[in-house]
């Protein structure tokens, strides 16, 4: 069964991540981990902090040379700025306390619905673990998901920016462009895009403001059959839904071409069935449903996209209460950034590979690497005999 | 721990619905699932099964005299025409087969990744349960979860079509309107769009063609702290997109603004916050948040809009394949809706029922009803001196 | 998944059961089921009521002609008496009550616990729930997952009874006995023990006391790998224990010689390791360890013992207290068995059953039983070469 | 919802834990953490490595100045000796390999059965995770559920010895002697017990052999109506049983005196139920059934007692098999303590508190210590009432 939690605070002493199910001599390497940690770190539109990180990982548990061994992985990405606040998130010695109280929580933020819910008028402790940050630990444990896909069954997953503030890419992004896009400062496809991209972020950074945007992700090489129809939470549709909508700033998942599908006539959104008897598979000439029919994949490209909105802390900050007095009050500004949707896809992409993981586990079963082959290349076969 | 599974399948001998968790004393009322049941078969648009099915509930256990006892209910929805369906589909006696054997794939739908994937060239197995019959069940189940919420929380759960086949709600819906929508066969809150919506589902018609559209769904009177930032599958969100997201046809969900915000700079997508004296509670004066941050129910109306394509069985079908040919042909016809968007809201409700019942539970524990409001009223008056 | 859940009362309209995750053309047969709910209905001691129930299932979707198509199985045993019972048990109109209110918990049930837990001073809609006329729910299921478990991967489960009310077998139960000893009005392989056990039943009878038991329970050709010791919950051993566990009356569970091996040296406990070089897999010449070490099935068959209390009530009842007036009175009779144990063997098999179910498709997936078979055959020709 | 993964080796370097569901101002104090992990390493019989360990807990998340606050907690026990391992244990560059190979699998180990689950020749990776060492993680995951209980619900739970190596004690173990019991090198509440349990030891020490025995474990304070009869996997007597089978050497589990009950009469077995009324609660002059009926809390002390079998790792090793040659040899040695059932008891305290914890999370809600905290008092005001 694959599965994994996370802990672990914004200025803690770091991210723990356990991940349960990798197979045997799956790959589970470090570099691989450490390059996306990295890619979570880039982006125009950043502030200061994302220089002082270089997140890379510690693995204590689970693999021997660069090997699962069958047994949880265990993650540890120390924060390199904990000991500058230990004094305030020590987690033996009472906090020092004072200044760093959050009585004024952020609009957008997790600050306020968590303070009300965890019973408290300072929402550092809402605020610490609701951070952006976590996502370093989903980004870990999506690498190791995603080395499992690549290894087992040659799934890849990329991503790209296709909007940010309002400009938007025409069309569909180039799948070999995607796998160029780090490069991008934006990560767009489209080298076109990212000066009238830059103007809109230092437009909004002079204006004191922030920009959202959308991502597009998709997994190539996805054979049918993951998901089934036959219970609501055994969608794949909804699992990769639930995994992507978690994401920080999310507030809207579209899966193939969804939200335009909606306004269109059922003549031009399904796509046709042929048969390719060269390679003895279903084909697609046309990929609008992205992927996914009735909860299930069907061999088709999986693509989805990620509506982000703007990050919520604004240096010209909006209206809030204070907790204490619960007279209105500027919001607590906490850090800095303008932009972070470039970043957003190699988040996308963790946890597209962490809904599609379970899945492939779940319909192929395999211990071990080679057992999960085994019953891969078996299956392939069926499918070239249906 | 509420939990639910449901089962059955399209022309067998009806659907089968277990829930679990519902507190002892809530209620459990046979009229209100039937009247939810009956909502779900209306519509402007549907062909002539709908007439034929009028669903009516059977409660066979966990409730006694309308009144949930504690132990899981079991629900059964007979399907009136099983019999005429009995040689295809005995569960004990081999099907007599032959003519009902389905060898040719429907597009966009499960047919041909579920025959993929459970080994068959006879998308029967699959098609039957797969079918939207399966959503009577969810919603039997939802209208439960919908009496719990209702009665121990005061929340309350309506839908309405925003768009359908283009044609578009200007603004948002009226949340008084969205009470009295029942009463249109568009389930819109504005009646000057039926005509426009009539003559598209006409014209659909008429073309063999379908169409799809858009449904808000709004919970209101939901307390602040349901869901948590703290693991991403405990955000509340994240659930909330599964559960709608795994509704048939449903390509797209949106919470609050989501879509349009990704375009829109951060001072005029967050939520500021201010503080009702009166009534001693945190308030906003905009909701586009649509009443989630941090993956926390926040106080505010909880919104949500899902988009759904067209139904894909069309009266001009698309081409697919033959299973045993391999030779295109023509996708095999099923039944002939134009448009199910009216009903889809009734599903919808039903969802975010499902998916905000166990979270109320998750907070507020209670074995009874009684427990359960005596909980929550605690928790009241917790946030007022908060 | 391979997930189950039960629904019903003991005077309700039925039981209602849905089994998901059997695999598309797994034998699913309502003869078998049947069979196995006879067996649970025998045995020496039992009061009136079995004679009046000999249930039947009616099996209300997942499966045609006999055969799981892969969705969820829903299953219907409905109760003949119920409409004896509707004026109390309806579950749309309110009880008549009056003299079917259980004011007087019986010592041993859950009636006081569960009046607690659900805040009530009526044990009726406790004692319904909690009578173990739901294991013929556990029953069905696991007669689902036998079918599974011997037509995928040959393995076979038997119980007989080794004690009952004091009468002991002597050693451990020999497997082919095992196989007949549904004759047995006492299911065991030893008919010497018969006279004796009746002579138990009788005498305890007339006392108007109950008798307790001990339960043997084994399972044949399950292949090493079935669990996992990477996680407390993945290991099979604690999830045998608890299905086990969760049968009325089980208070104690043993696995292999475990309640003996507590007092011996570890020299003659563990069960050292052979080669058969002639099958190519490794074996042992004892099977102390009764299948399992490490949490992890070992190739040797699985052996667990259930250690059951007598039936809590007694026809000369134990001291109570009146729910509403706090005075003593004796405890409120509801059936009149004086031994269950030799039934508990049938349950104890289709708990097993549903233990190993899910253990199998985790290792070896499988969404058709012809892949489940395949993975299999693969896995056993590569045991064969390791 | 409260959940937790361990992860890591016996040599790797070290044990990560994250534990999920602390309401927010839970104590989460390192000193007791490490408190229960020197507990755990202390007893009679223990080989050499127990004086080189020394754990103690690194807290990395979820707490702040010795309070949880409701997000992931995270832990890290550190392996001192991982630096020595470090050439066979790396979790980056390939083990040096070699003579660190396990070839030859040990019997009642999951040496065996977890090679041929995952397919490997080298039982290294599976008996590094195997190790009871790991069990250090589920002791401070079940010091944080010990601290849960006590300060919310004044639950204590203690434990002790009370057979070892065939040496018993006579009757039950006193309450207040087994809050003394960690100074007896043997953890018995019975002083004259350990004079002949160290000559039991010593001569198994001698002979090459190692030791079983059974633990009593007990938890007093818990209120009713923990668990529930409503469906198999909600009984608390099975969940019980799981977390108690899944440690290492555990065989056997007892609830109350089950396993002496399945030979007793009704009559003189079950718990008669009285009224208090000076406490305005129920009360039962006897505790046979163990706190547990019908799988709910029934409020009595919570007992069950656990039966170990001998460590399997002989001095004198018994005969196992080459994983290359497949010839007869005598089992790898691996470790050399000659009984670890002193320890047990601290591992069986955890894993009941793990168990408890999320009954009484379900059942009273509460995202924080106070609003638990309320809860339970409203509940024990409503029993007192009912």
């Amino acid at each position: 069964m694959f599965r994994f939690l996370t802990a672990g605070e914004s200025h803690g002493p770091g991210l723990t991540v356990i991940v349960e199910g990798i197979p045997r001599g799956a790959p589970a390497r470090k570099a691989a981990i450490d390059a996306d940690l990295r890619r979570r770190q880039q982006g125009y539109g950043r502030g200061g902090r994302m220089k002082l990180e270089t997140d890379a990982v510690e693995i204590r548990g689970g693999v021997r040379g660069g090997l699962a061994t069958g047994a949880p992985v265990a993650l540890f990405i120390a924060n390199r700025d904990f000991e500058n606040w230990r004094e305030v998130m020590d987690p033996v010695h009472p906090p020092a306390g004072g200044k760093k109280i959050i009585r004024h929580p952020r609009p957008g933020h997790a600050d306020l619905a968590g303070a009300l819910k965890y019973a408290t008028r300072d929402a550092r402790d809402v605020l610490e673990r609701a951070s952006a940050r976590e996502t370093g630990a989903r980004v870990a444990a999506g690498s190791l998901a995603k080395q499992l896909l690549a290894a087992a069954a040659g799934i890849e997953i990329r991503s790209c920016v296709t909007a940010l503030g309002g400009v938007r890419l025409a069309g569909e992004p180039d799948w070999a462009a995607m796998a160029a896009c780090d490069a991008s400062p934006f990560r767009v496809t489209e080298p076109a895009l990212e000066e009238k991209m830059k103007r809109a972020v230092d437009a909004a950074r002079v204006a004191g403001d922030t920009l959202g945007g959308v991502i597009h992700v998709e997994a190539r090489g996805v054979m049918p059959g993951l998901g089934s129809h036959i219970q609501w939470d055994q969608k794949l549709d909804g699992r990769i839904a639930q995994a992507l909508m978690s994401i920080h700033a999310v507030k809207g998942v579209e899966l193939g071409d969804g939200i335009a599908a909606a306004g269109s006539p059922g003549s031009r959104v399904h796509d046709e069935i042929r048969y390719d008897k060269k390679n003895r598979r279903y084909a697609r000439p046309t990929n609008r449903a992205g992927g996914l029919e009735g909860g299930i994949t069907n061999g088709e490209p999986l693509v989805a996209r990620l509506y982000l909105k703007p990050i919520p802390t604004l240096m010209r900050p909006l209206m809030s209460v204070d907790f204490e007095t619960k007279e209105a009050v500027n919001a607590q500004k906490e850090r800095s950034d303008t932009c972070v949707v470039p970043a957003a896809g190699v988040i996308a992409e963790a946890m597209l590979a962490l809904a599609l993981a379970p899945a492939l586990l779940e319909k192929f079963g395999g211990d071990s690497l080679a057992s999960l082959q085994a019953n891969l290349a078996a299956e392939a076969a069926r499918l070239r005999e249906l």
